[in-house]
């Protein structure tokens, strides 16, 4: 059996450890060498692909490959483009497929959340439905924790264990200040239509009166009046309070919070930011010293602050995904089977691509208190053991080596793509 | 000679270190039993000798004084609070006087920066002005980097360290994404008058074209032209570009950025945040797909990334000014004297509290670059060593062994004091 080439590329937002699935990827497939001839990475996604804009990572060092275990952000370029259906869009797909003959590639690897699983889905129906023999695996991605099938998603954990160790962090130091100063601090995160993210942070509130003390999930509507009543009675309680938002808490309308008429002196809707409303809120009707941080970008890079859990789980289905497809397995994600909670013991299963993509798993309302105003136990025990373990990248100067490839293209062989 | 015991307190803004000054005071003053008998910390600042609030620190256990070194925030709680002259308020020093007195208390150290120091200075005075045989020693801490005499003030180091990484950590997250997402990333960060952590952000920027591109200082007046063509050019050449503002940027009429004008939908200016500012500028200018993060509390609670350099000054200005006291020394604070740049070597020295109290140290003009918004060469030589060294907490179940002291108050003597 000849070897063929693989494409592997980065979709949609990117993680802390995104990097670590390209790891495994390209360090597994050097060990089918009788399948896998060179892996080659897609610049920016799947337009790598249709661009024919292809980097030959067999040209980076074995320590830079290695190191991308450590470092956030996609290395390879990602994107945020979704593919048409065959039948909408056929001559971008009779690209691609130009582009796999002219580099003799017949394993695809797509790296990404719901949107990418959808693109992965589309690539996997090459073979049945225009005759090129490829053999498509996703490998799942996504800091909102809201694939289907899967125990977690690979970025959450460590996205996770960044909004839990910052909130138990501030809300440390609005405790040490709170008589004479601030009363009330508002962290906001992301997840815009699922709370796990916001949910994660409440695995820092403990017996001592630490972490977080309300939560909002955009899986609750949201009640001012309950908000109110509930931060002024911690604040009377404790002489503090935090609170962690979702970019998407709603109001029952549907009306995210962030778009509730914040406008700037020009009368223009002024850009996200839903922590500062929320203080605003808190500031007019308690009258409360207030301040409020919004992570954003700073959550989903933080690789110094990453989960070894997340890392690892994040570099094993990279490797399964080779394995599956080596194995002759086409149109499946691999995934995490949890088999027991404490110790977390884990290994990897896989989920058909169709019924895979465009699937969006919020929280269970288990998982939320009865004042949906906090996690349960219930979430506490699944969240936990997402967050464990420290995977420190190494140091020099003070400031983490994350590594730059080198990125060598292959020769284009093609007429350029037009769109 | 009889031995007396000690007042120790914690005050303003808190920082990642104070706690690793805290241990080096209780350490080092049970080295010197002849001259120091117990440290009774002050419960919030200097509100604890008013109110007779203290904690009996011999009380703790080893263990727990040990761990103050890895735990972010005040452990002893700190205060906003700022002591009138004894002339105009004599009854607040006879007062402290009889606390004192009542609790056989002789030493006084005061852990904060230029108004806490200003607050140390007159307890200083007592001796002299009221005839209380107290020997007051300051110990600086301040995340703004704005005493004067010192190196750097403890604090900064690891705030600077956390800025530095974020920024590093998510320019890459945007240079990974721009080609079809996010072109512009805005961080806001600390610092109202003086721009060190702002400053301290270049330090990520390399010649691989991580970091950030364009810095804006309180020191420099607001250019929004000059400031607009340089983003517009970083984005045409990089494809992207990554910002950091001083929540101190102002106009050149003095009015702060964050201050300009931006209002709720009930038309009430809203609380802070330069940040959405900028970008909601740079969106309507240029036209832009923009992100931005505010790291307000996150910035100085981030003990996860502390400075191994800064942790190690702060112990070491804890333990100095304890040496200093029971050497006699009174109305000083110790410094840190850098001895050597690369490698990074420096020694503890004093500096008379009289000098140092509210004078706030500004970045110098030629830690700037001509054209106003990054930092030069001779800024990076004297910032990098700070936020040299790694000294990572402990963790279980995936978050920081963070203490909280037991607090054990003594009991009150005296009737309560009325203000």
């Amino acid at each position: 059996m000849p070897a063929y080439n693989a494409f592997y590329a980065q979709s949609g937002g990117v993680t802390p450890v995104i990097n670590a699935s390209a790891a495994g990827v390209i360090q597994t497939a050097a060990q089918y060498p009788d399948h896998i001839n060179k892996v080659y990475a897609g610049q920016d996604g799947i337009l790598g692909a249709l661009y024919e804009e292809l980097i030959d990572t067999s040209l980076e060092s074995p320590e830079d490959i290695e190191a991308l275990k450590y470092t956030p952000s996609g290395a390879f370029g990602s994107c945020r483009y979704k593919l048409k259906s065959i039948d909408e869009h056929r001559s971008q797909y009779e690209r691609l497929i130009e582009v796999f003959k002219a580099h003799d590639i017949r394993y695809f690897f797509y790296n990404g959340g719901g949107d990418s699983q959808d693109t992965s889905h589309k690539v996997s129906q090459l073979s049945e439905q225009m005759g090129y023999p490829i053999t498509c695996v996703g490998v799942p991605k996504t800091i909102d924790n809201d694939l289907p099938f899967t125990d977690c998603s690979p970025g959450f954990g460590s996205v996770a264990k960044y909004v839990a160790v910052s909130i138990l962090e501030a809300s440390m130091d609005v405790a040490s200040m709170s008589s004479t100063s601030t009363k009330v601090f508002v962290m906001e995160v992301m997840g815009r239509h699922a709370g796990w993210i916001a949910a994660a942070s409440g695995l820092a509130a403990d017996e001592r009166g630490l972490g977080p003390d309300v939560i909002l999930f955009p899986e609750v509507d949201f009640d001012k009046r309950a908000f109110l009543q509930k931060v002024d009675r911690i604040v009377k309680e404790k002489g503090q309070c935090s609170i962690v938002v979702s970019e998407g808490a709603k109001y029952p309308d549907g009306t995210f919070l962030a778009d509730s008429g914040v406008k700037d002196a020009f009368g223009h809707a002024q850009l996200g930011g839903v922590a500062p409303v929320v203080t605003q809120l808190i500031k007019e009707e308690l009258d409360l010293k207030c301040h409020w941080a919004v992570c954003d970008y700073l959550q989903r890079a933080a690789r110094h602050i990453g989960s070894k859990t997340d890392m690892e789980q994040a570099y094993a289905l990279g490797k399964a995904a080779v394995e599956l497809a080596v194995n002759g397995t086409n149109a499946v994600m691999p995934t995490i089977v949890r088999t027991n909670d404490s110790p977390y013991e884990w290994t990897t299963g896989h989920a058909p691509l169709a019924e895979v993509a465009n699937v969006e798993e919020k929280m269970p309302a288990h998982y939320i208190s009865d004042d949906g105003l906090f996690i349960t136990d219930a979430c506490r025990t699944y969240l936990s053991p997402l967050i464990e373990g420290e995977d420190y990248p190494s140091y020099s100067n003070g400031l983490p080596n994350y590594v730059v490839l080198k990125k060598n293209k292959l020769e284009k062989k093609l007429a350029p793509f037009e769109e």
